[in-house]
């Protein structure tokens, strides 16, 4: 007998062993087709250069959308369909103007932009006082005697000391998002906003800004952190100082728009999904190409690379292109509707929306215990490729609005260093792309979806 | 006695305990000091613009020694010298040529660059035909008949499919260093080597080559990777190409130039050591900010932020400019031997040759298994800033020749996936440099120093 387990046992730990190899030779296919292949950058070349800043309701947004279901079907997806949601259709209107004019009358003009979803000041703009406080408490203190009538300027950087960045942004971005309300509460006619980010350069980084419905609106620009410094020193040598700001910003009635969604069938679990999901919208005055651009196309090129390694998926992988996240996660909000009223059955649902920068591994919310299990288990087979930290947390915006499911949702996440140099500016470009940062995307997720596809949770 | 037992314990725990929250919030200063300050930076930029290229032995590479020596002083390190050394003189001479003329005498141009250390074909070329291999041992199956009188174009590509480029790099390098020597035994008349990088762009990539002293030197050339591709392809089109190629570079008697040495004097030990080095020369087409700049300003970095910190180490940290890796490593033997005549006791010597990258962990070599132990207990430390990858391996080629000494050799390891955009070609200029990821490497440095001088090997 004990003969007999000692053989069963070796015999298991073989096929153990089999197994393992045979994962980790899978994996190094996808890593080694992904880092050979130029299809997802070359997709996203046309998505930034044809097509560029397509905010939810624009016409870029509308050809985002053919352009990504065409070329589903061109990588040879087995359906894609339109996932259609309404969305907000805020303008931005002409470039926006801001400069100072000091008591000796001279003017200096300062790099901003209005804040998505900001109203606008109208042609004849807004001329008046400026007031810099660092914090939302600050305008307490105050208080409306002293901002009344004048313009709010918002100057508390993110900080630079924290080694995440999105925690820095994090840390200062109540200043954009609810900052124009909560000076409007104490009388302030227009709000600057320093742009969040934790590097100074001349671009303004536009967001989304939030108005409370009891409050007065006011326009809300961005400044750019090199202009922060410069008004703030301005401000602070002459307070008589007048800043005049024009942005001709407006709401359009809400429009229809769609989610992308695509699927690569399941050949054991057909009605079972893994989701692998991105967002398609990006700020008008950017490119789009790390804010989402690359999760557009590293979802869609692990179809490609699966047809081309001939992997057939047990359960039917899914990409949603999502639609709308900038503003109002209109996209999100109807797909994860979708999927609770068709009590459709999710494996997990992956996320991509830090960027095209080295992938470092994966949080998770939501899902049981046995997320921490599997990630301790797959780790030896992830690390090679730099992905090492796999921990709880916040995965996603857009995948967020599941999180009332028992699946688990999964962010994939990469070094932060770099993405607030791009995110919402200008600088968003192409140009900022490393194509090997963005081939590691999608070896990263492909090689998860693999391992998930295989063992579940 | 239990009890006392009991109370002991508790109050060495608690002592361990203060001791570990004393590291945490040291280092926590050491990053936040670095991510708030643009010394190193600023530094690199005059290192960069104010000098440009230096190899061993240029008029750039002594202004480097003066401006590293003068820098360090102002800093505020405690002692600061010269260490001469001999070192190779060698001249590139005008901008090379290269050129393909068909059959049909349509010529085409090609980014070429001479190697480092190669002669020169002279003023007036040379003109003949070529074969191109995808390595070394291909020459031997071709053989004499088929490569006399011939330019051999090396044209395997570095392995894009390898995660770390250094390895990628590796597995092509015999091409550059030894691939000249080996055609010419073969009766080659000139050799070009496709750009060891896994980058595909115009900008030839220099680098040091060897001739083997049995054998006939031969004018050795690097191709872009673009050009070595349409190389190729013309070659295949058309075997009957000849290729023109000029270069006029040359050796000078060798030259003396110096290490720079700087120290901040160790407060109860200080005849004992910590090296922190990096490397001062930079291949004359570039700006050497990556390759080694950036390491360069790091070190100096440590002392200024220790001293503005006000931490006054137990140890010597000693700040070793190294002259001459990109040729010979002349300041390296040098300092090496100095080392081991004076029997200098050094705890460890850390090296910073990876450019300015993201920060993963630290490599070690030689040292006892206390080193693996001591990582094992400072991870947890290190972690939170992205620093996770603790391995035995080979740790930097300065400090390599120490390889027989006692202490370990730790190498800074940073991400390598934009290393070979690069490294020794014209696109290493300071605007490469990413602002964070220098400070990121700075604090590495430092915080690692910090533990090892408090805790040893």
């Amino acid at each position: 007998m004990k003969k007999i387990i000692v053989l069963l046992t070796l015999f298991l730990n073989s096929l153990l062993v089999l197994a393992q190899n045979q994962d980790s030779l899978f994996i190094r296919s996808v890593f080694s087709n992904a880092l050979t292949d130029n299809t997802s950058y070359e997709n996203l070349r046309t998505l930034c250069k044809k097509i560029g800043g397509r905010i939810g309701g624009s016409p870029q947004a509308a050809k985002t959308v053919s352009w990504v279901e065409e070329t589903l079907k061109k990588i040879g997806a087995d359906t894609v369909y339109l996932q259609p949601c309404m969305v907000r259709n805020w303008k931005r209107g002409s470039k926006e103007i801001c400069y100072a004019t000091t008591a000796k009358n001279v003017k200096q003009k300062f790099d901003v932009c209005a804040l998505g979803g900001s109203i606008g000041t109208g042609v004849n703009g807004i001329k008046a006082g400026i007031i810099e406080v660092k914090s939302l408490d600050e305008l307490k203190l105050l208080g409306e005697e002293k901002i009344k009538g004048k313009i709010v300027f918002f100057n508390r950087p993110a900080d630079p000391t924290l080694y995440n960045t999105f925690r820095a942004y994090g840390g200062a971005a109540d200043q954009r998002f609810i900052g124009p309300s909560i000076a409007a509460s104490y009388g302030a006619i227009a709000s600057i906003t320093r742009s969040i980010t934790v590097v100074t350069h001349k671009y303004p980084h536009t967001g989304i800004m939030h108005y409370i419905d009891s409050l007065p609106k006011i326009p809300a620009f961005a400044i750019s952190t090199i202009d922060a410094d410069n008004l703030s020193t301005i401000i602070n040598k002459d307070a008589s100082v007048k800043v005049y700001l024009e942005s001709t910003c407006y709401d359009m009635p809400d429009t229809i728009s769609y989610n992308v969604i695509a699927e690569l069938k399941g050949s054991e679990f057909p009605h079972e999904f893994i989701d692998i999901g991105a967002h398609m919208d990006a700020w008008d005055i950017t490119e789009g190409a790390q804010d989402d651009g690359c999760g557009v196309v590293e979802m869609m090129d692990v179809i490609r690379m699966y047809k081309q390694l001939n992997y057939k998926p047990k359960h039917t992988i899914r990409v949603v292109e999502f639609m709308d996240e900038e503003m109002g996660q209109r996209g999100a909000r109807v797909y994860a509707e979708s999927v609770k009223k068709n009590m459709e059955k999710h494996i997990a649902s992956i996320e991509s929306d830090e960027g095209a920068f080295l992938p470092q591994g994966f949080s998770f919310e939501s899902g049981d215990e046995t997320v921490e299990k599997r990630f301790e288990q797959w780790k030896y087979l992830l690390m090679p490729y730099g992905l090492w930290n796999f921990h709880r947390g916040y995965s996603g915006v857009d995948i967020s609005f599941m999180n009332d499911q028992k699946f688990p949702l999964i962010g994939l996440n990469n070094d932060s260093q770099r993405y607030f140099n791009y995110q919402h500016a200008a600088t968003d470009v192409f140009e900022s792309i490393t194509l090997r940062e963005l081939q590691l995307g999608t070896a990263s997720i492909a090689s998860l979806v693999y391992l998930i596809d295989k063992y579940g949770f």
